[in-house]
Order: C-alpha cells, then sequence, then structure tokens
C-alpha cells in the first residue's frame, strides 16, 4: 500500500465540487428556460423538459435517505417521474411547485453535505449491504454523489437541446 | 484535519471507476448505432451523432497530454470537432477511422491510467500553473478524469437520443 500526503477531505472537496458544479448548470438552465420550452420534447418522441426536471429533482430527493440524511421530502415525485415514463398520463406536478420542491431539496441536501465529516462520506450508502460493503467499500456514500452528478450530467446534455 | 482509516487508493478507485464506466456505456452506444444513424442530429438543428463522436475522441485524446502522460494521437481531429462546430463545412474524419481512433486512444489512456501511481493522480495536470495548484490542490489529475467523466456523460445524453 502506498502512503501518500494527500488529505481525504481533498477527495471529498473534489467529489462535491463536481456535485455543485452540475447542480449549478442545472439551476442556471431550468432559470434560462420558459415553461413553454419545458414543455416540449428534447427531441422528436423523446422526453419533455418538465419531465427530466421532475427526474432529476426526484433523484435529488432521494439522496437524502441513500446517503442516511433524512426521508425524501417529496416522495410523491417517485411515481410521476421515476417508476414511469413520461406518456403514462399521470398529471404531472406543474413547473412552479417542482421549482420550489428543487430549492428545498437543495437546502435540504447543501446542510448535510456540508456537515458531513470526510469519515461519514466513507462509510456505505443505505442501498449496499453490510457484508457487500466489507468486500467493496467503494460503495459509499462519496461514490454516490459521484455517481449522481454524472446522472445529472447527462440529462442536463439533454435539456440543454431545449 | 480529520485522520480517517481510508486509503487513498480508494478515492483513485472511485474516480477511475466512474471513467471507465462512462466509456464502457460510450464504446456499447457506438456499436449500436449505424453510420446513418449517427449521421443524424440528436434534435433538430442540431448537432449530428458523428460530430460528437469525434468530439469526444478529440476530449479523450487531449487527456494523454493534459494527464501528463504523452503527445496526442490524433491532433488532427482538433480543429474538426473541438475548434469548430459541426456545421463549419470542414471535411470530418469517417466513422470507421474514427471507431479505429477511438480504439487506440482509449489504449494508450488505459495503459497510462492503470500504471499511475495514486501520488502521480494526486500532482497538478498539464494545464495549471505551479503557482496556481499550491493554491488549489483539488486542480490534480485526478480531476480531470472526473470532469472529462462528466462531459462525456453529457453528450452520451444526447447521443442515446439517436
Amino acid at each position: 500500500m502506498e502512503t501518500i500526503a494527500v488529505q481525504p477531505d481533498l477527495f471529498v472537496k473534489m467529489a462535491t465540487g463536481e456535485w455543485e458544479r452540475q447542480n449549478n448548470i442545472f439551476n442556471k438552465l431550468l432559470a434560462s428556460l420558459s415553461d413553454e420550452q419545458l414543455a416540449k420534447e428534447i427531441a422528436p418522441g423523446k422526453n419533455t423538459g418538465h419531465y427530466l426536471v421532475g427526474h432529476l429533482i426526484a433523484v435529488s430527493d432521494a439522496m437524502l435517505p441513500i446517503l442516511g440524511f433524512e426521508e425524501k421530502l417529496f416522495p410523491q415525485l417517485d411515481n410521476i417521474f421515476l417508476k414511469n415514463p413520461d406518456k403514462s398520463g399521470l398529471q404531472k406536478t406543474s413547473l412552479p411547485d417542482l421549482k420550489e420542491n428543487l430549492k428545498a431539496v437543495n437546502e435540504k441536501l447543501n446542510e448535510h453535505i456540508s456537515s458531513s465529516s470526510v469519515t461519514e462520506w466513507f462509510t456505505r450508502h443505505m442501498a449496499v449491504k453490510e457484508e457487500d460493503f466489507t468486500r467493496e467499500p467503494h460503495r459509499n456514500k462519496l461514490n454516490v454523489l459521484i455517481n449522481r452528478a454524472s446522472h445529472m450530467s447527462y440529462h442536463l446534455g439533454q435539456l440543454a437541446l431545449l
């Protein structure tokens, strides 16, 4: 095992920094798009901007329990924006309401993220069993953040088409 | 400064793992799309799949010098897929050639990535000056990898529309 003069808090800063960077892009993009633009499909026959916005918020909200912070704030988003596709026929939460939800979720997430210790980031996330985590220690909370930042980037590439 | 029982090689594994995961998705997606599909625009008036594929390969190729590994293998891609937009009128490298280029770039990158020591990952990347790096130690080589994985994910979300 190589020993180096690097503090683990640097890596936490890199991973949380990437997550914040993606969230800032999301917030700016959302502020720049009108409800009419968001109602459109990102490409013919594909998801609407409205659906993708709800989807990203539902995924962020689900990070609260998976990171062991607290329960989801808006569990009702799951059925509309995670478990079912855009054209499910389900009534979508309105864009103004979604924007309020996003603000609340981000506030909670930021609060918990900034107060988590380095040690906590390297503990298992709530969707991995203790015995699996012993074998696969990379399945920690920080890895969830890295993965969700990529997921957000994936859909931001689509939202940017609007 | 908090001291924890986490080995720095775990961070490296998490970041390189995310990069590999995005590359695998790219390779699978590319194998599943025909040249006809890739010739299409991802949405009306937007970039073609062909351009985005060249763009991603040019960005990966540019990682070789920025990570201090070696010179770019295909510097001619820069002008077509980085410095100029899709509709520049420049003759694009053909898709069969691009696929060969991708294979060569990934082989080189993987070779260097797997042989880099943990210490090396936390040294500055080649686009940051030494004096800036002293103040901002998160601008290291591993951070380039994290950033490029997000960038790839962004465009994979677009390519998936084809």
